[in-house]
């Protein structure tokens, strides 16, 4: 772009390439960066590059965490007979912002989509089962979204988990359909939670 | 926020401190940062880090430059003979991006503001007499926002120029009043540049 320097447009094309932010505002951010002092900007970087860094998969459910497990794996007070299955990690947080589920997650890091070449093996599905064998889980909460891949990963596990004799539910359909289980409200969450059913 | 883990934590609450990104939208992006590979956040925060730490301030004109004199300095088909005056370095961006402007800058680096305490000694208007020593320069071109501090930044620049012989010009108020020089498509921006008038 004119008048444009070089490091001004690395950071643009950079903050161009996240989600959200266009053309337009990736250069309002540059320029705004540009002008703030080095050690706010050291700290920005900071936190995203050392954040990233620290951040790893929970041994456990899959979840974000800086240790060895997640934090609500850690919480002894979760109730270890409930796993509710999720697409990403930021459903974790969705869900945990309801406040009122007590049991653990389960964190697949993708849905089926055989369009796409994703296939059990390619999400979390071994390592759910793994969690399943030892008898202490006696339901698993399907909390994939409630679109086209959610519903199909759902069933798809459901399948595979009924056999073992492990009560199987899914959220109810108050996320509206086509939506993203992030963007739900708190009480569309908790409504979906209450009206889950067996399937 | 509840289910949110340090490092991510520590994420938003630096993206939540640029202009345009609330606090759903750092969550998002932090989100999404954790997401990718690597080498791609590296690769961000470098150009962040690096990038702020490779610009200063042209010797000449106050643009960002990564070297000594900015890139329009260093054009020698510009005409040294006029000086365009902006507020910021991003109004030259905006300025340039006409294509049809010519002459060289002046990046004040703010503008007069005695509520804020901003005088004249605090914007870059010493500068700017300095450069117009030599009879080189015969025409400022005034180009701050046609707001209430630009203006008043305007007519005091005016009023020490006048006394050199130097013709001292203002864009036109084809840039809507009350609005932001940046946010200027490039036809309103050369129709104020070409109904400059002086002052």
């Amino acid at each position: 772009m004119a008048g444009m320097i070089e490091p001004i447009q690395r950071m643009v094309n950079a903050l161009s390439s996240l989600p959200g932010i266009g053309a337009k505002s990736a250069q309002r951010l540059a320029y705004h960066i540009v002008s703030l002092p080095q050690d706010e900007v050291r700290e920005l970087a900071a936190a995203l590059w050392q954040g990233r860094k620290a951040i790893r998969y929970c041994a456990v459910c899959g979840n974000y965490t800086a240790g060895e497990r997640c934090d609500i794996c850690e919480q002894e007070e979760r109730h270890n007979g409930q796993i509710c299955v999720v697409r990403d990690p930021r459903d974790v947080a969705a869900m945990e912002r309801m406040h009122e589920y007590r049991g653990l997650y389960h964190v697949l890091h993708g849905t089926l989509s055989p369009m796409d070449g994703v296939g059990p093996d390619d999400i979390r599905i071994r390592e759910l089962l793994a969690r399943l064998q030892d008898g202490t889980v006696t339901e698993v909460i399907l909390a994939t979204n409630p679109d086209i891949e959610g519903e199909a990963t759902a069933t798809y596990i459901a399948r595979l988990i009924k056999p073992l004799g492990i009560r199987v539910t899914r959220i109810a359909h108050g996320v509206p359909v086509g939506a993203d289980l992030e963007y739900a409200d708190e009480v569309t969450l908790s409504k979906a939670m209450e009206g889950r059913r067996e399937i």
